[in-house]
């Protein structure tokens, strides 16, 4: 396959599983910029117009698929492939969904949510529920390498990256990778304009995303699993002031899941939000953070809000 | 017992476990100011010329006592306690140290390891180890109310507050506590200097503390658990660019280990940091997030380490 300096990889070119056995699409150079035309997570199933009835027909064998591979010339096990993430444009419209059985309360969002929302572009606010303006950072969720071994879902991250859903990972951010096998055979997809740390519904914002990244061996670092620099975007992400809620005890994921309900009644009693629209909401813009996870044996994890959502 | 509008907890004021059995030291009016002068976690046992050998020697009976408690008029249980946070001033110095059997990765740190700081006062950076300057963000690891029963130790948080360990609860901040007995019944103490979220070391750059509250008993608010509006100023903590290291995997508390462990490989790598320095500037200085909790059966967490210390 011919080496070259920049590639495009077409929005067709997508694979449905992390496997050292898909062949790349192309082969880039290492330092080569690689273009994605990327289709949402649902792989083009919803539209701008679709309603919750359409969450009922989506097939999930479709869902989260990743363009690429990429093969980048030198690149050998034992190397880090260091991915520059220059530039992510959203389209004008994603979708947020609570799809039954997923996410952190699936045990109790029982019935299909959607929501859809118009996207102003790479910056600014969207309008996600009336008066409730969610800041677009967009990324994407997946972004990985091939793993050693495969088949393996794309819904689950791993040492190699894939599903890490990661809100930090916008344009200026720097990611590096371990690399399993030779090329490093690199893949991404999954955008999102915005999320809280923690996609607690199981979605974000998702949305059709072209992609710019560079993708360079690094043979002078080693790294067991993904490591990143923030962009100083990333690091400007509006946090100023939130509330915050806390879950207590002894399960670090009940403790989460005591958070998001706290954060769930916040946004009830305070903001007038319907269940399911504040379990949405928390996806695409509250933060779980671990505020303690030494007091043994009760660990806390918080959820915070930015209040600026509301201004 | 007097009711005041504003009242004065001494150092020597404190209890050493939750319990509504303990009596009030004193009584204020809803809406009054409490002063509190406390002692650090270890209660006095360190100073600012300990060495690591004062470790091994220290009375664990004594550690992290809370000064109170002070019954609150008219709050009763089902009420909220509002927790205005005025102001905190730590002394002019802290400590942080590794204690055998105690933090995120006791089971690798098993010698003791103790480092003092100088502290510049209430705002400002101090400098933990040569050339890295932590930010000072002063607040209390302790701070709670009457559990419903009792004694308790006060290691472990829970609903009641207690030792959250949350670093977002400066002054300015604004906490909501549930009440669980007649006056509430309100204590703190663990001044802490500086700390990341996690206190993954299991302790913080830990300093006697002299704070201002204002308590409010809130009748038309009921909350279930600690609640808290962030402040400008616990908004303003410096985030900038970052570098960050995941931990990927079907536990929570495994991922974050795995988090701090690539953050002590990379202080090691990066900034020639030895294992038991990089562990505990990682309890004071570096934030570990909930990046990803749906994509099962992985979860991310992610340590954040702010790249301004170094600067």
């Amino acid at each position: 396959m011919e080496t070259r300096s920049s590639v495009h990889v077409a929005r067709d070119r997508f694979h449905l599983a992390w496997d050292p056995a898909v062949p790349p699409v192309a082969t880039v150079a290492s330092g080569g910029v690689v273009d994605f035309d990327t289709l949402d997570a649902g792989g083009g199933q919803l539209t701008a117009s679709s309603t919750v009835d359409d969450i009922g027909t989506l097939d999930f064998s479709r869902v989260d698929q990743v363009n690429g591979p990429v093969e980048v010339e030198s690149a050998e096990p034992g190397d880090t492939l260091q991915v520059d993430l220059l530039d992510f444009q959203p389209a004008d419209w994603g979708w947020t969904a609570s799809i039954p059985g997923f996410g952190l309360l699936a045990d109790e969002f029982t019935e299909p949510l959607l929501r859809i929302t118009r996207l102003p572009g790479a910056t600014g606010r969207a309008e996600f529920l009336p008066g409730i303006r969610v800041p677009i950072a967009p990324f994407c969720g997946e972004v990985g390498v091939a793993p050693p071994t495969g088949p393996r879902s794309t819904i689950p991250p791993d040492l190699h990256g894939g599903n890490m859903d990661t809100r930090h990972l916008t344009a200026g951010a720097t990611l590096f990778l371990p690399v399993f096998v030779a090329g490093a055979r690199f893949s991404l997809g999954d955008g999102h304009a915005a999320q809280g740390d923690g996609e607690v519904c199981g979605t974000a914002i998702e949305t059709p995303m072209r992609v710019r990244t560079r993708l360079t061996v690094r043979k002078d670092l080693h790294v067991t699993g993904p490591e990143f620099l923030t962009s100083p975007a990333g690091a400007g992400l509006p946090i100023g002031r939130r509330y915050a809620t806390d879950g207590i005890g002894p399960d670090l994921l009940g403790a989460a899941r005591d958070a998001v309900h706290r954060m769930i009644d916040w946004l009830g009693r305070e903001h007038g939000l319907a269940p399911g629209d504040a379990y949405l909401l928390c996806s695409v813009a509250v933060d779980l953070r671990i505020s303690e996870i030494v007091d043994m044996p009760h660990y806390v994890v918080t959820a915070h809000c930015p209040l600026s959502i509301f201004e």
